[in-house]
């Protein structure tokens, strides 16, 4: 089969896009992005060219410039052009000037295709280019000339940076409104295509040099390699082909697990612990459930940590919290109430809280020796419903202190108790059944006190945060 | 952690054996084997080592034996000795020096796990080596010194050969019974270790060569590699780690797919045609279900075109055989009956078999012409019932032969038709509710045939496999 019936058997077998889909061609110049054309033009697909000028190559940038404007003329196609100051851009944002590059066009790019990026100011259009209406966008999809030698030295890149899966399958040729219709050519066979059909093209000197890294790999890892494996690119070729489809396998198990272990509770996740330190592999499941929130890889662990340890302990991300909160972990913005409320069950020794630890002890009636420390509180075991609460306090809270026979405040009792503002924002309250048992570290609740009738006798310390030695 | 620490905590981690487990040490006298029996001697285990003379390095092949018998002596453990002409078993078996010394230590050290190997001769203890009863086993498992650095080479060896993941997560701590309990280790670090506790060990002169395609990717690819990516053995032994999570993963999806898709009908797997075309990623699925049944990967597309193709179609491996049957592939011992046997649906135009294809086609009462072909037969479609079964004939088969009142058994009827014996070993038949309707190509059945009352026929002709152009 030749080029043309590939290409186009590629373009619908992966529905890239329609025929009558209006395409964006990313063309630089050289003969992957020559060929793109030309297979677009044989095609019938409309397009249009857009080439990025990065002028990192003084004069040979502007002679690729002007052969593409030729170009875009010959097969009377319009033709976008943009200017960079690539190495100006790279200095301010600390870019190599690879990334600097990638990072404006695609930029650009998005703005072409009408993509909201903050950014669409009328310097995009580049002097001497065609002006275009800025609010619509002129295309559909954006295509690239990425071919099969680029994806191969992609993933081999990404194999040696460190990798999961997702990198080991390199570039996809659909991603969002990036299409990359030549990802199953070899470079060889866009070669013999160009000279078939008598294209000219320009050469980047670039490519010549091992100054990036992907050039290094195409002139020096892969040819020493072929020394002993001279198979060795095909074999690459048939691994992105397949490690593609166990892309898709991972995909699926993830989402299993995921399905199995997660339950959506308005704002948060909650995931049953017990079920969840059974998953397999459990670091992997771990990290594909937490990467949401915005967690790292190197977090996983700290989170698998969270499976044995006390209530109230927690992960934090930019974004979210995951508490382990009884036998549950909960997944909750960073900043909700929901993620500062803690249940505690009647069997727990042990919580832990932003203003340190709270430790709980079973008395009999027989050995209670009343103290007078604000950091304990003695309560009728009798009068609780479990689970407890523990939270912030908020507006609007009251209980009866310890000693009155009325409700008060919270905010009143604040005042009495001539709390500055700062104290007042670190008090949280345990609460059984809605009542307020004790104002954590302040005065307990008359409703719970201990009597001559008490039996049973709930002790609970805090330790505050600076007291704790960890 | 000290690394006797990490040594006994990656082997009760990985449940590889138990302390009251006796060892087989597979030790070369180089520092990787000598360092794993300190640590087993540090660990109080008990072992035995085994070493074994592959004789291809002259008198340092002598000098590593004596070396061994010493490190034995001065263990006092065990040692088993074994020589090896491999250079002529290498010969013999078209193997490479390296394949060949893999497959006689291999099956060396099975004999002395008391594994049944097939050849447990007396040629099996070596001169000089202690005598051992050749029937129980020595030891419970085999302990190799394989580290991290070799498990990098060996992804990276399958990386480049071409790989699924299988060959990506590289070696596995427990496999069978031999245990590689040094994974977890950097050769650095047995390096340190050795140097910490004195311990003396011999070098391999052919590990400095690059003769070898494993040493070839220690001293010639990773260092190259490193000029761009100093991390790059780190990230290959992080990717290590989370390729065989992926494995995992990926092994439960296929699982999963296996489950949704095979039915088990003695012995016969059965597939359903329109939810295994459904299942994605294809490719993958279809290859993870007929490699069990001895297919290749290239066999692949094949089974992949059998969904669209006519009954009777199949692909065939050295045991198996995958049958399009209707609307199902059924995989089927190649040489069982069932394998043979086609069920043949009212609305099907074409069946294939191994004779060559039988078209089916509807006519009416009207248009009928009667023809003196023994490729067509002209049945009345009120006597069939469906689905027809086309099948080999067999011992005991009997029909009415057309213009016959009485039944003949199909054997007496051969001879009749002076058929020969390969002639009559090639003969189907096509039944009806366990009645012969037509010896196929031969004679159809009286009770089938067109009567005046006849409204529907059903005309079947036989194409034979010589006639067909494919």
């Amino acid at each position: 089969m030749s080029l043309l019936q590939r290409f186009q058997q590629y373009i619908s077998a992966h529905h890239l896009f329609s025929p009558k889909d209006t395409l964006l061609l990313a063309v630089s110049g050289g003969i992957d992005s020559v060929v793109l054309c030309e297979l677009c033009k044989q095609s019938g697909y409309s397009f249009i060219i857009a080439h990025c000028n990065f002028k990192l190559r003084g004069a040979e940038s502007e002679r690729d410039a002007a052969f593409v404007q030729q170009l875009a003329q010959n097969y009377n196609v319009p033709l976008q052009v943009k200017e960079f100051d690539t190495e100006a851009y790279a200095g301010q944002h600390k870019l190599s000037i690879q990334e600097a590059a990638r990072e404006l066009r695609y930029e650009w790019f998005g703005e072409l295709l009408g993509r909201e990026t903050g950014v669409q100011k009328s310097e995009a259009v580049a002097p001497g280019s065609e002006h275009s209406t800025r609010h619509s966008p002129l295309a559909t999809c954006l295509l690239t000339a990425h071919h099969l030698d680029d994806n191969i030295e992609t993933m081999l890149m990404h194999f040696f940076r460190g990798t999961g899966i997702h990198g080991l399958r390199g570039m996809q040729p659909k991603q969002g409104s990036i299409v990359r219709p030549l990802l199953f050519a070899r470079k060889q066979e866009l070669k013999q295509f160009a000279a078939e059909n008598n294209l000219t093209w320009v050469e980047d000197s670039s490519n010549a040099l091992d100054k990036y890294s992907r050039n290094y790999f195409r002139h020096q890892l892969i040819p020493l390699v072929q020394n002993i494996y001279p198979e060795a690119e095909n074999n690459l070729a048939a691994n992105l082909r397949r490690f593609a489809d166990m892309e898709q396998l991972y995909e699926q198990a993830v989402q299993q697990h995921k399905k199995k272990l997660l339950e959506q509770k308005g704002h948060e996740v909650h995931i049953p612990v017990l079920k969840l330190q059974k998953a397999e592999p459990l670091y992997t499941v771990v990290y594909e459930i937490i990467k949401a929130f915005g967690f790292s890889p190197a977090q996983t662990e700290e989170v698998i940590k969270l499976l044995g340890s006390e209530s109230g302990r927690y992960v934090q991300s930019a974004t979210h919290r995951i508490i382990k909160n009884r036998r549950w972990l909960i997944i909750a913005p960073a900043q909700s109430e929901q993620a500062q409320t803690l249940a505690i069950d009647e069997d727990e020794s042990k919580v832990v809280f932003e203003n340190g630890e709270l430790a709980f002890e079973q008395l009999t009636g027989k050995n209670i020796q009343l103290v007078n420390d604000a950091a304990i509180a003695l309560i009728d075991r009798t009068a609780l419903q479990f689970p407890l609460l523990l939270r912030k306090w908020k507006k609007g809270d009251y209980f009866y202190p310890l000693g009155m026979k009325k409700k008060k405040k919270l905010a009143r009792f604040f005042i009495d108790q001539k709390l500055s503002l700062t104290d007042k924002e670190k008090v949280w309250v345990l609460e059984s059944n809605k009542k307020i048992l004790w104002v954590v570290g302040l005065r307990i609740d008359d409703r719970f006190k201990l009597t001559e009738a008490t039996k049973q006798v709930l002790k609970i310390q805090l330790v505050k945060v600076d007291k704790l030695t960890r």
